[in-house]
């Protein structure tokens, strides 16, 4: 099942060289004004070729067309569909992948799972073009998350190989310090180590290989007390969401495996009342969670992305009809580090479960 | 909703002063001879008490009774119900928390969520003993997938503060392996390490402190290609029922962050055919796992779960009434380390999981 | 999965001779007193024996035990598990039972889908005595729907055999006039047709045989606009909520099938504005739903139930193992007509439906 | 929400006048090959114009355009994704309808429900021509059903107005009775019963009138024990897909409401072993569904339909703005009887129901 949420559900579908991807998206509020624009924008983050030879040179219109639950370009509390329509596809270079699963890649356990008859062109439903949708659904709720709300998402490249971005203050991050990084080309908060990344993933990429990395992401502007418990908490949600990018392979939240090292008088995050009266902690070691619930504080974590599998140098694999191992060259464009354009999918993703989570019924 | 699961469905209620707490569990297979003695046995791998001074020193008799969905000992395929009487319980011991929240804890946004009428008493709903249904729900389906289907789960505590013990080797781990530390009081893979652990919740202890930890779980057995695309990958229900568990704050699979720093070209995990024909991986950078779903090899991954948040030392809060700094001295029993008791869980939240992946009707 | 809802949830568990029946209820509201006294009256309602001769003689003690969600008295908005212990069995009854299914009962396709392994004794699963849990959360459910919301859902047996009771006026149909049905031990608007359908069920229990009914129900305080469109309209949530109770065999909302056989002219409800400058409809053939949402007119809707299947007198079956035919006497104590203690059960599951409804988020 | 199914998940979407209408559709099997020429002709079923003047005269081209989960004709396993693009739209005929809602239709609990912003435009999501999804998707599963389970499903009009048609044989009906139902343009078992109906529909019709109608649906080939208790039985999924057909009113199971008024002796079905050993009963009054699980026997159940809500003779409304009565005429091109074309639908909708049911893990 390709579908997430509870209180808003959003359903992803579509093969990477198929008719078209898209999604639908139920549980949206009637009336509010979509700004197609900032929309599109924020998909634009996503495509390729926008961040120049550090990602894949394919070159798509990932324009979306709604189809429903809107009118006028207002949102009439109908289910959503938007579909984006494939086109520029090599499909001949992946003719072999079918019998010699790429290392790294869901070719083989997908043949096992599907029998052989899923799309393997272009990745089929595992392609990183499926973020697209995501990108859809979360772009539309982020907007009512934040025009409604107040609450507003960000992100930036917190790492790639083992160059290290600053890191959020998870205590004064601010929505205008989010805003800010939406607008960059290359999301980090320090330029310089910014410059050093592009250096690694041009690196990876001239060696024919990849490199993987890390994103970090916050919430601000979460009021306390949304998330419930135990298995339908912040982080659950969110867990859920983060791991259905390609590439995730860990998923933390505040200290995240760093807390893991500590005592309990470091860890625990002392409260405090502010100037307008209002809850704070002093430090927010747990990133705005606790019990599975905000505290109020920003919301803070972290997604791992591994290195991109597709890699041109050649690899060892198996022909699954001969049962031999033979050598592979994967061919065909690829991002050398997929977390540069995952950014906003991060973004996206966030946006679906903590808009699920805020739209729970209140006990 | 404290509801996990499509396929089992999996309900935990009871808060840990209350009159009890249980589960229960829905999708079961009728026919089965559940083992009582080893769900007994597993189940006070859990309780308090068990490890010594290490962890708490409140008596639990986890016995759990079973209510429905038996029948002379056999499932019947009926929902099961199983409940633990409460007792043994201090509730005076929590008679400030509901003015001044503990640092770390639940309490606040709990609160907030609750308007203040959540059973505060032992940590109500978020108490660690809460943990204790996930055990007989995992334990009763942990039994079924080693007996119907050969899965083994497996865990050991990988670290607490910085001390580590050895780490699975991901390619070679074995059921057997997996068995031999089900049997062991303190389950590291190294007992040198484990007396340093130890000696890390000793020294915790006597300061009025708490430390964390990481558990590392391997599941052996697993078909390949099970697990969905997208939202309901392994990866994406495994940390749905992980982050259920309270104190965890990361969850990783494979080589996890640690994949976030290398080139492609040394994550990939090249393909082989093994001396029976089958398809393994040479290496297991991915823990196992592929387009969230299953490669054939050992699924693995980490939990780290954050020093306890109940300490005894002074701590800074505040009085939710008067809107004031006040200090804080937790008082009762409490785990120096959580990550010591929670290897047990881990297992059961990684078998409901499983199971519930393997439910799924086949594409 | 026996579960029903999505923003309450209500799983309902036991078997009829087994150790204990019982529900879990999540998405319940903190905060909301319960009166145990209303509920246990309540209960009494369905209990066996109230009746008279007219219901079975089993006597049951369906006093529920709360064991979570509940603190002196008010709810704290976890879930709530409640438990009725199970006793004064006659398991010797049915011990031919699993060879001989008995006609009209779920033995022959249970004995097929549970290979066996359900617990047939007292009908296991498919017992009447399920509906007591159903009861337990509808009941509390609709004490919140009364208190909360000002919705008030009463029912009555508005036939028995080819005798009739009155219709609920509905248009009128008034909250006072359903409490006084509540009020009453054989619930009917007309009480000499109540005394024509009690000698028509003394007369099916002499001959050994038994008879079916109709109850009517109405909801009274909708407002209008709630329910969702196709697979979530008030229809759909009623519907698989009441053929949950064993013996529905028909549903139908307002005219129901009469509709079918009338024209548009007749059968379209004309709006008018009241005194009060609400929206009224003159007349309600549509049952106080249209598109699956209530107009805020009174929900008036029948659920047919069949005669009880268990009758004393012998009827022809067949052996499963020697695949032949047998004569087969059900013995034991059975209701010679279920509608009459269904009234609360159609009640309760209506609370069930109705609550679901208006917890749905807003568009 | 517009989401149907657990096993198999249909999400419908789309508005009458917006771009497009469609369904989603998860858990296929992967490698069926789809018969587009059957799909299309079952649709075209449901098309308006198909049956002459005795439904709508407006063009649709129902033909839908398969955007995902299909690859040369053959299921992928991925999920599915089907539009059919609107046209032939005359929007200025609603223009009225915001202020003034039509008697018996949704408009008025849709604009409280919405708050207005619901695209009024042909009904919006609550038009007629939302069927034409469900019958996509119950269209493909009906063609799985058919091939690999050997399950047929069909339906015929079993009354208009007061006008009955034959009815089946509950315990004979063939798969290829159901079959040559399929073929007729106006499907019933008697033709003379034809005639008369389609006389009552021609009057109605010449009346600016409508008329009202069932539709009794077979499926055969059944195998027994399928289908979960209490809410997840047969009858409620069924229940639950078909009250999702806009004018459905009423659903009854084998005898329905008529069983209501006999006794146990005359409803029970006895059991008998047939020539080749197979469980069967001499009689089928339950409709071939016990304790929610399927006999092995025909499922024989019936839907009611009002009358088609938009007539064109004048009928008293509210404008709600204003809060006074007033005169309306609703123009447009409407079918006098929803129930015709409703016959595929209602086959569409248990394709549905019976394929969720059979594909929910064993116990």
């Amino acid at each position: 099942m390709n579908t997430f949420g509870k209180n808003v559900r959003v359903t992803i579908f579509g093969e990477s060289h198929g008719a078209a991807i898209g999604c639908t998206l139920e549980g949206l509020p009637a009336g509010f004004k979509l700004d197609m624009e900032a929309l599109n924008a924020f998909l634009a983050r996503r495509a390729p070729g926008g961040q120049g030879l550090l990602t894949t040179q394919r070159k798509e219109k990932d324009q979306p067309e709604i189809l429903s639950g809107i009118q006028d370009g207002v949102l009439t509390g109908a289910t959503l569909c938007a579909i984006i329509r494939n086109g520029d596809q090599h499909s001949k270079d992946y003719s072999n992948l079918k019998d010699c699963p790429r290392p790294g890649h869901s070719d083989y356990p997908a043949a096992v799972k599907f029998h052989g008859y899923n799309d393997i062109r272009g990745g089929g439903i595992f392609s990183g073009r499926l973020t697209a949708p995501i990108c859809i659904a979360g772009g539309i709720l982020r907007q009512i998350l934040e025009k409604e709300e107040g609450i507003v998402i960000g992100a930036h490249l917190a790492q790639i190989a083992q160059v290290g971005d600053d890191v959020f203050d998870p205590v004064k991050v601010s929505a205008a310090a989010l805003r800010r990084l939406d607008k960059k080309e290359f999301p980090v908060l320090c330029d310089e180590a910014g410059e050093m990344m592009k250096r690694e993933v041009e690196a990876a990429r001239m060696s024919c290989d990849s490199v993987g990395g890390v994103v970090e992401a916050a919430v601000v502007g979460m009021p306390p007390g949304i998330g419930d418990p135990m298995f339908y908490g912040l982080e659950n949600r969110l867990s859920q969401a983060l791991f259905a990018i390609p590439a995730v392979k860990g998923v933390s939240f505040g200290d995240g495996f760093y807390a893991s090292m500590v005592h309990g008088s470091e860890n625990n995050d002392p409260y405090v009342i502010d100037g307008k009266g209002r809850v704070r902690t002093v430090t927010n070691h747990c990133g705005g969670i606790l019990g599975g619930m905000s505290t109020g504080m920003p919301i803070v974590f972290r997604a791992a992305f591994k290195p991109t599998s597709s890699i041109a140098r050649p690899q060892q694999s198996i022909s699954l009809s001969r049962k031999e191992v033979q050598e592979l060259r994967v061919v065909g464009r690829h991002d050398p580090c997929v977390a540069i354009r995952a950014v906003p999918v991060v973004i996206a993703a966030t946006a679906l479960a903590i808009y699920d989570a805020l739209r729970e019924p209140r006990p």
